[in-house]
């Protein structure tokens, strides 16, 4: 394994290998899709990390995960076929590899993680060292702070790599960045800092023996004791692409036996001009770097516009998600009135909670994952006050290759039981808008959710409103399908045909909370099939099972909907074949369905 | 009303009001129960927020609550029936009162839920300030945290009140903490304050000039840019009992624009020296002090205490309630392995996570209504990996005095979904350690939920195990009653009786997840009347009704649960009466069931 090998390089090798991996982290993403702008930037760090610390013994812990792609390609994973179904994840994953601590793909977890392996090694008598590797962006995060401010004392040998790139998912907003960013902006500073550099280089004679001085120096000169104030000894800033600096560093600080902050300065893209210039457009990237066209955020995208126009009181709220949500001209359009805080949901819809109390409407766009970060901020701070804010849970259903981490399965089951709020799944594009202007109407909370990708559109016949929430899309004495969201609706239309029970009625349920009582006690006594993409556990079928069950009606129902587990990183499309929601799964239901006497 | 006559009071007048307003205190809490030593340490800065600003056009914002009695007294409540049903809420609502700019009971959101207010404020043209009353506890919580660093800006006319007390709940164990106290303890900024102070007494000539001058003296000995960092002009501290000192800075701060923080000293439990001196055990307390005996919390703590004994991997976590949920004990015998990480919910489930992760078994103690902060840590961190951690969910269902933002009835319902959890709930302490064993034996994610206040000892007929995950407690052949959690099996039995109905079934029903499949396929067919203290939708009577619909079998089904609603404050046996969740109420449930045909 190559992470073996490294340990004997010398710098040039380690240069050269750097030059080489960067090569198969374009070539991959290219082919793939992923995240290419922070890999790019990690190279050397991770290099150095390996060369110093003798993984899997001692134990790395990435935060997000965007930044792991040279770690995998380290430990004996090829990125051929990079979150493809069979292929290796875009994130850590310790079902994947022993190298791989920790779970990671949500925000903020790896300090919090990492004092936990502490304590564990600590109380068992073990020995190894614990690295968590966390980005400038995600230092923000609540999580990451509280793990950085709330424990009395930190573990020893526990450091933690902050790869300061200077950027957010888009730019970084952060106040907090300010703070960071301090040490390596202010000009007496560098002064001093270039002198030291010069003076202690890490290949003269003093340097190697000062090594450990000189940075006590920078970090005096720095001031910064934002993390000395968490109980971390800050070492940095470093030079996050001088492999020589790295691995003396790191060196020192794997003697220390102290909780130590290694401030490492990156840039994001390195390597690839294009990236270099504009990394957050090389942030996440689709096959061949190509755009969904006719998704359901480019259309949000659009209508808030067009909204924001007409309803002056209409405001934006996104949580390091501009250009994902759509939002990438709302934000040119209306700059006062879009709040990207940065990876900071909780705060996002608190936040959100006080615009809507000062009497201006909130829409909240997050994606279905991100959205359970805030889970009690939208019970406590927005429904338990009936505020109008609408959520717009963006990458609901299967989210294909971000796999088990990014599934948007599970927010209608979470969110189902919440008092006050309503939730709405519109089928396309078009009914977006329309499902947009009812959940305005209402002056309550509401989430509208919707899937990634492309979504036809499907033809409305029935405007939602108070007396149509759902919409009957073809009609029949037989099974009736009660289908909610995109894919399900689509999927139901095709499972109809491929069934060939012209009897069967299509119900597009747009809104999932309420639910329409006028067509549920319509169809009571008929054969009834919910379908859904999204966790069957407390989902719709469940809804449905409850209300008949509430007015004593013995129901004849079938629920179709996700399996309980984490699914891996595969297509959207395979994904949902792997767990049985393909139109031509709900057809062989239907059939057999009928066949019942 | 107060409030408005204060503003003619001299500093005289203030002093004596304070000290009224502390009786008065005092006597409420020793009537109703509630939280004292907070409230107490916040009688000055309250009285002088009231001088000086102008609610409620100004906006005036309390973190969690624990602070606002006098806040209440002052604007028209009266506290002789706090926390009773139809008396005063012990928490902020602005249903309550236009003077509560927010609603307020979980932590952290204050200064999140202020620069949302500001924003709006800000886009509407209008002038009003913005105040957010946090205490030190309050803000090494991550949404706090966020809400502090995330913003590039903050809003001007915003004002972040910091009442630090040196107090979390139980002690502060925070590193965020260390950094604020620095100002405060060290000595040679100790000798200037006291110099300056001496100096420009607010009494003098020179002080009423120059108390600017002076509070900028001091934040820059202070030399604490922490919040400045953050954005804020740092203005402190202050001593938080001098009226006339107070008052001053206030007023000067109303007239800068700049967003301010004011870091105000005070002494939680001032005026009542027994809670001076020992303000965690006043912080929250019931009816004349008393506590609780024969409760799940206690039981809980016990049983740790022997476990851990038997079990040197066993580690305990919770987020500042260590008292309360039983753990005081185990913090004595234990200390290396109580982990109290402060009011950081997030940080507590992560945290518990990385230490499974190595080969601890951890037990997260947390409230029902808290542990929801962590949803997004349950499901991606613990949930995920499959990691052998037990929640136990105290106050879970109603809670009585603490009422809507406290009350455990979403977890079962909001966590139902999440793959790879096992949800338990015994019916009372004895059955607490078989389930706690069972739990421990699986080795993956389990919820235990339970309710606070006396739970009577029910007799066990058949331990929890794999084959038997529910138990028969009462046999017949006719309506099969599932009843779930310590107060519904204990009513249920009660209503059997009471209905005069001697063919009822009575399941305790201890595993929600997974249910009891042989005991659901013996009585499939039957009317089954499924009870549980907690939202009705998604919860165990959902599970029911989808297990049945998944095997096409049409169910008799009746769910009794709690609407969706957020219950008011209350006694937890006024709250369930509201619900009709009560033993007459089942009663009558079972008579109409039995005579349907």
């Amino acid at each position: 394994m190559l992470a073996d090998e490294l340990k004997t390089y010398d710098i040039q090798q380690l240069e050269e290998t750097a030059e080489r991996l960067r090569g198969k982290l374009i070539a991959a993403v290219k082919e793939n899709g992923g995240h290419l702008s922070s890999n790019l930037g990690a190279v050397e760090l991770i290099l150095a990390l390996y060369k110093v610390f003798d993984f899997p013994q001692d134990k790395l812990i990435f935060d997000v995960g965007h930044q792991s792609y040279v770690h995998k390609l380290l430990t004996g994973r090829e990125l051929d076929s990079l979150r493809q179904e069979g292929g290796a994840s875009g994130f850590p994953d310790p079902q994947e590899s022993e190298y791989d601590s920790f779970i990671a793909g949500h925000c903020g977890t790896s300090v919090a993680a990492g004092i936990g392996l502490c304590n564990a090694r600590d109380l068992k008598g073990e020995t190894f060292k614990v690295i968590s590797f966390i980005g400038d962006a995600s230092l923000g995060n609540g999580l990451a702070l509280e793990a950085m401010f709330s424990a009395e004392e930190k573990p020893k040998n526990f450091i933690v790599v902050l790869n300061d790139n200077g950027m957010s998912i888009d730019k970084n907003h952060s106040a907090l960045y300010r703070a960071i960013s301090k040490a390596t902006t202010k000009s007496k500073y560098r002064r001093v800092n270039s002198f030291l550099d010069k003076t202690f280089k890490p290949t003269s004679f003093f340097g190697k023996k000062l090594r450990r001085f000189k940075y006590s120096i920078k970090g005096w000169l720095n001031r910064n004791d934002f993390f000395e104030r968490g109980g971390f000894k800050y070492v940095g800033p470093v030079n996050g692409h001088d492999l020589r600096e790295l691995i003396g560093v790191l060196k020192d600080i794997k003697n220390l036996d102290k909780p130590v902050l290694l401030h490492a300065v990156t840039i994001k893209g390195k390597g690839l001009e294009a990236a270099e210039q504009d990394p957050s457009r090389f942030h996440g990237v689709g096959k061949n770097f190509a755009e969904n066209e006719n998704s359901f955020s480019v259309a949000l995208g659009r209508l808030l516009c067009a909204k924001a126009q007409e309803d002056p009181s209409l405001v934006a709220v996104t949580a390091a998600m501009t250009d994902g949500v759509g939002l990438a001209d709302f934000a040119q359009k209306y700059p006062q009135r879009l709040f990207d805080v940065g990876i900071c949901e909780e705060y996002a819809v608190t936040m959100a909670a006080g615009m809507a109390k000062g009497g201006l409407f909130p829409v909240v766009c997050i994606y279905s994952t991100f959205l359970q970060r805030a889970y009690d901020e939208i019970v406590h701070d927005v429904c338990l006050q009936n505020l109008p804010v609408v959520f717009c849970a963006d990458r609901a259903g299967f989210v294909g290759a971000d796999g088990k981490t990014h599934q948007g399965l599970l927010e209608l089951s979470a969110l189902r039981g919440v008092p006050n709020l309503h939730i709405f799944a519109p089928k396309d594009c078009a009914e977006l808008a329309d499902v947009f202007d009812f959940a305005k109407s209402i002056k309550a909370p509401c989430l509208i959710r919707y899937p990634n990708g492309y979504a036809p559109n499907l033809g409305t016949r029935q405007k939602i409103s108070e007396y149509f929430l759902w919409e009957t899309l073809s009609d029949g004495d037989g099974i009736v399908v009660l289908a909610s969201g995109a894919r399900a609706v689509a999927r139901a239309l095709e499972a109809k045909k491929l069934s060939g029970l012209a009897d069967v009625k299509i119900v597009n349920c747009r809104s999932i909370k309420p639910l329409d009582a006028r067509v549920l006690d319509a169809v009571a006594g008929k054969k009834i099939l919910t379908f859904e993409e999204g966790y069957k556990t407390g989902g719709l079928g469940s809804a449905v099972a409850e209300y008949y069950a509430d007015r004593g009606i013995p129901a004849r129902l079938k629920i179709m909907g996700a399996q309980e587990k984490y699914f891996a990183h595969a297509s959207a499309q395979q994904q949902a074949e792997s767990a049985r929601l393909c139109a031509k799964d709900l057809a062989l239901n239907l059939q057999a369905f009928a066949a019942q006497e």
